[in-house]
């Protein structure tokens, strides 16, 4: 089965949601504040849609290189798949409750908190589940030697215990969230990790 | 006819219509109530957004296996494929019509679960056109045998039976048609059937 | 140029704008009267989602066989294809205004007719220009001669005509314009003339 | 790398922009005023979303011509495009939001057009940001030369220069700016220089 309808499919999920993002946006011409005072009392709005945009820039970025290294999917990949675009999905909405929990400023927000970060712990899990199962059923383009797939996995199921970690700094100070979820986007931009160490590294590391 | 112009404009129309789901769930900030009684309230939307996406995302899956059976597609089955299309594209109506109506929990809950099924009856009835028409015009990549055709053929159609029973349950009662609906899904990601039986299978069927 | 992003771009905005039109579909469960009476009262939401699902749909299967005919594309097709994006992107507004007016049913009904027609009569125009540009250009795989040229041109330039005359059938009955909208697009469905015609009938044409 | 699923992504990116642009037309069919007398105010929306429409399909236009010039993309020049997809995705907010202070006409109209100038700022300088960095790291098709490279920034650069001033003229007097802003438009689809300038014409610049 080819992967070419699988990365279409997955594109146009990704960028329906990533730019649903943006009707999130909006300020009131008929209202009694300034435009300007608006803007700044949206801000929660603006950060929120400034994240949430990366982060479903970056999971594009990452299913781009994963499915990159793959020469064929089966029938149970395409349901892996769909499990992530499912969380992807949910992204909007959480995006916006976040932001409309934070403008309004009650207690309630820490519980926004947590539902952003499941949307976010979701696609985590779900990302790792897909490299599982590609190097576990061998679709990669070059065989995948146990050290080096133990060693991508690891990596990757590390990075979904760092979700559920801010989302506890969140549940006490939601901006601390914000800033280093903004900060984890920033790092990933920046660092040339391979998803697949290449096979020098992976023999070091199986020894 | 080529057939990736049709599989990428498919691709666009489900891509849209799964992301669209999202836009029914919403909460309040300035409501009375907390956000967590808020999301207790709205469970009938979560489970129709999930329901609703597993079924269109099932629906990708099977358009996808049957369309990689095809060497070309002609103009009569560019029609078919839009019906098919035309179904999908009513799913975020009909789903946000039933989530509402699970909430409000009228009386007229069930002719809420009836337009549902009806949209998913829609469904299943184009899907079994098109693999009737595209097994009746021979567009398949190698030669079928009429045995594994009328196999083919009554597989789908009996779905299309399945559909209308399970709505009358949901008449009496609308949860369980819910469950019912997210059983099948679970059984159709279970199960291994390929569209086409192979031929051996089909030899012996046909006797 | 290559045609491909042409195609994928332009598959994006119909399976978008198509998709589109379900958010005019909606019924409120908190409303006085029942499903059954809601729906019946949206009956013309219902019409001009058909028609309108219906248009797009033949608009991207007539692009489809358009384009199919084209071996490469230029600068100046790029423009002309956005004109023609252009117009099937106001379709969601012209469509919500038709039923919104005709539910509404007061004598301005007939200006919203008016204004669903020019998004007909823009597109049915964008589409014609493209043809011809593409022949005049000769950016067809094959040589298309004269004649052929002419009689293709001039058929969809009576497409042209026939959208305006329709209008003028709706200022005074709009629901005869969606009927006989309806009639057209089942007429095209049915029909199997090519874009081009064969070279025997153009040389016959032709004399 | 390979750049196929760059410019799917962003062919999708930019279609759903381009067509949520229509979400911002709509008239009341229970408002007091006539539709004809609705549509006049409503010009701005219209005129809004005639110029961002054509704006974003300039942008497709371009995006399409310089990734034609690319052989292969790396990590960072994925990255580089999403900040230009991200600046794409802000314009269905700030055309909607000149369009409502447009009508409205208070004296924040010239915030509204500055946030518009904005959007517009930040894709001409990303679009910038694409083509220096494809340049400078040799993803083109063919060598291109010190000199061309310079021309080729230097006029793309030029252009991130016009933006803001005519930002300027609009605080004064908002409607000029939509008007230069479409003559812009309307320049750029008739002018013919490519994005490389022929290797005869940079040696002449290059001296």
């Amino acid at each position: 089965m080819g992967k070419a309808r699988l990365e279409a499919f997955s594109d146009g999920v990704l960028a329906v949601a990533i730019t649903l993002l943006v009707l999130d946006l909006h300020v009131d011409p008929s209202g009694e504040e300034s435009l300007g005072a608006q803007l700044r009392h949206e801000w929660p709005s603006f950060a929120a849609y400034l994240l949430s945009f990366s982060i479903i820039g970056v999971i594009w970025v990452n299913h781009h290189a994963l499915f990159a290294l793959a020469t064929r999917v089966d029938r149970a990949l395409l349901f892996y798949n769909l499990l992530l675009l499912m969380w992807v999905t949910t992204i909007p909405f959480t995006t916006s409750t976040l932001a409309s929990f934070l403008r309004s400023g009650g207690s309630d927000t820490r519980w926004a908190v947590v539902l952003y970060g499941v949307s976010m712990e979701g696609m985590g899990v779900s990302f790792t589940l897909i490299l599982a199962y590609m190097l576990r059923h061998q679709l990669m383009a070059r065989p995948v030697s146990q050290a080096e797939s133990k060693a991508a996995v690891r990596r990757y199921g590390l990075g979904t215990l760092v979700y559920p970690s801010v989302m506890l700094v969140g549940l006490v100070w939601p901006i601390a969230m914000l800033v280093v979820y903004g900060g984890m986007v920033l790092y990933y931009i920046a660092e040339q990790t391979p998803i697949l160490p290449s096979e020098t590294e992976a023999a070091a590391d199986g020894t």
